[in-house]
């Protein structure tokens, strides 16, 4: 089979790599229905966070299960499923207390950008439906799998109550699901941050009341008109840089959250400063498995329609594209579809 | 009258001070019945946070009200109050979310080491008991002024609920006050750090079930044994230092939190670190104006004793003393008397 793999900054190759197969009897082979490019990856592709080697590249999935392990239980051969970008073996101390991302056998996932994928720990990663779904849900299904659960993360994390005034820094997938989320978890007022027409618009369909273009000062200013001069109950930081950071905690209120998703890079905190803003901080790699069973439903019932976050549709064998697509800021994010692949 | 002066480094003065007066509507002055050295005097004492010129120095204060502005309306003359460290309205929509330490109208006290104060927004920074408490309680009634109601926030920042495992980092009045609010709030195991014989016997007899010598690598690793080997649910970081904050954040288990309160000088967290701890972070100075109330209750009803720590009692004009016993570790907590000033 032909999968993706970086070489280097902007060097995505779709290449001839070998077939999965079971490694470890806990582990699944998962034939891929759909695989996307994630905002994550274009910190490797952009050259950010050097690669020491060519790397096999995606870790958002969801597909048909080929073959188990002999230590599966739960999850059978034929099943759909919709797995993590973490892997976890959903019983250890830590997953129990829901930060699955976070497991004392945690592994990041990789090569799902690919027709066929290794997925260890199979039974604690993967959630099955009880039928097939249908074909129009499968880019929703799909983002369950990071980007969707990462804006839900981000939402819950920032204690996103019904009533809720919610900021969001990031016009980026995870941002606007952020919004979404922000939405679907009761907020009465949602202003996200963007200065892109395309974005602002699904930032609007997904439940945005306010839109706020200055950034920096202006843009703190703005969200602070907004919400009793004070600053919002929680924000949620999409992107992972210092100002991104610093915007995220001085628009919210003294007592306020920032639910942090972003992977921050090169980013610090001066807790002298942090101190005196008694702004509640959490965030994290986003515990998907936790919220996998909530968010099927959600998409299975018609609920919510995350799906919409991707304007590209892709065969697999151009991945690439993918890559530029959202690299030049082109695409919102870009589905790959294996089926389509020469 | 004569009041406490800091010059600079380990200058502390008892000199000749202006009576304080009314000079807002608003203001009350309080006859100060006992009044104490705080850990955080120490930072401008030791010449950590140099001083720009002398200095009126202490904020913990408790006393009877000697006259009040002519716009305070709940407060009356002749009432024993206990206040705040930090002033505050109680109305501003920031108070009202409970964090009347960050009040838009909120000043720091000063000047409390000394027989008399003057308290701006006296409604909304001074909370009177009904009766006028018997001396034995003074002490502990003091301490609601900031060490208490603080050591208090950190358990609450850290989310302490019952049966929560809980770590202590930091073995001063804070820190001790720190493991008697996780015991009220119904922590299973207390695990105090510290390496003080005296202050490992005050931790115990508020409710420390165990107690951790060893810091650094050496004091993560002991506080996961006791912890299932993922870490405390809650930490509490009393200190303020890089080391403890660092102490801290790696002694709390994923998705575990950490209730920040001593005040940080140079500490700086990397977030790209940070981020894979799971950890979340709250802190600040405390909002001892939303706990006082319940604080005041439990000192009344014999439920708490805070007033232990004192284990040093000065008649006010020998405030030097005060400051040196607790910058030589000689003792954990001055209290100071202006009654048994010559």
């Amino acid at each position: 089979m032909r999968g993706t793999v970086l070489y280097g900054p902007r060097d995505v190759r779709f290449e001839e790599r070998a077939f999965p197969k079971i490694m470890k009897p806990t582990d699944a082979i998962v034939r891929i229905s759909a695989a996307c490019v994630c905002g994550s990856d274009l910190w490797p592709y952009r050259g950010i966070q050097p690669i020491e080697q060519p790397t096999p590249m995606g870790h958002e999935y969801c597909g048909i299960v080929e073959e188990v392990g002999k230590d599966v239980r739960t999850i059978k051969a034929g099943q759909f499923v919709v797995g993590s970008f973490a892997t976890s073996d959903n019983t250890c101390a830590i997953c129990k207390h829901g930060y699955q991302s976070s497991c004392v056998q945690r592994e990041f996932m990789s090569a799902a950008q690919a027709p066929f994928l290794r997925v260890p720990l199979a039974d604690g990663t993967l959630v099955s439906t009880s039928d097939m779904p249908s074909k129009d849900l499968i880019p929703s299904l799909l983002t369950l799998s990071d980007v969707m659960g990462t804006g839900w993360f981000a939402a819950d994390a920032a204690n996103v109550k019904p009533g809720s005034t919610v900021g969001v820094v990031g016009d980026g997938a995870v941002g606007l699901l952020g919004v979404l989320s922000a939405k679907q978890m009761g907020a009465e007022r949602i202003i996200a941050m963007s200065r892109h027409s395309t974005r602002q618009k699904l930032a609007r369909e997904f439940g945005a009341t306010d839109i706020v273009t200055e950034r920096g000062e202006q843009g703190i200013a703005r969200i602070k008109e907004l919400t009793k001069g004070i600053g919002a109950d929680s924000v949620l930081e999409c992107v992972g840089t210092q100002e991104s950071m610093m915007q995220a905690i001085s628009s919210t209120r003294p007592g306020g959250y920032v639910g942090f998703v972003g992977v921050p890079h090169g980013v610090s905190l001066d807790l002298g400063q942090f101190f005196y803003t008694h702004v509640h901080l959490h965030g994290g790699p986003a515990p998907v498995r936790r919220y996998l069973p909530e968010l099927i439903k959600l998409v299975l019932d018609g609920k919510i329609n995350p799906g919409k976050v991707f304007d590209l549709t892709l065969p697999l064998d151009q991945v690439a594209e993918g890559y530029r697509a959202m690299d030049e800021r082109r695409a919102i994010k870009a589905l790959l579809h294996p089926n389509g692949t020469k």
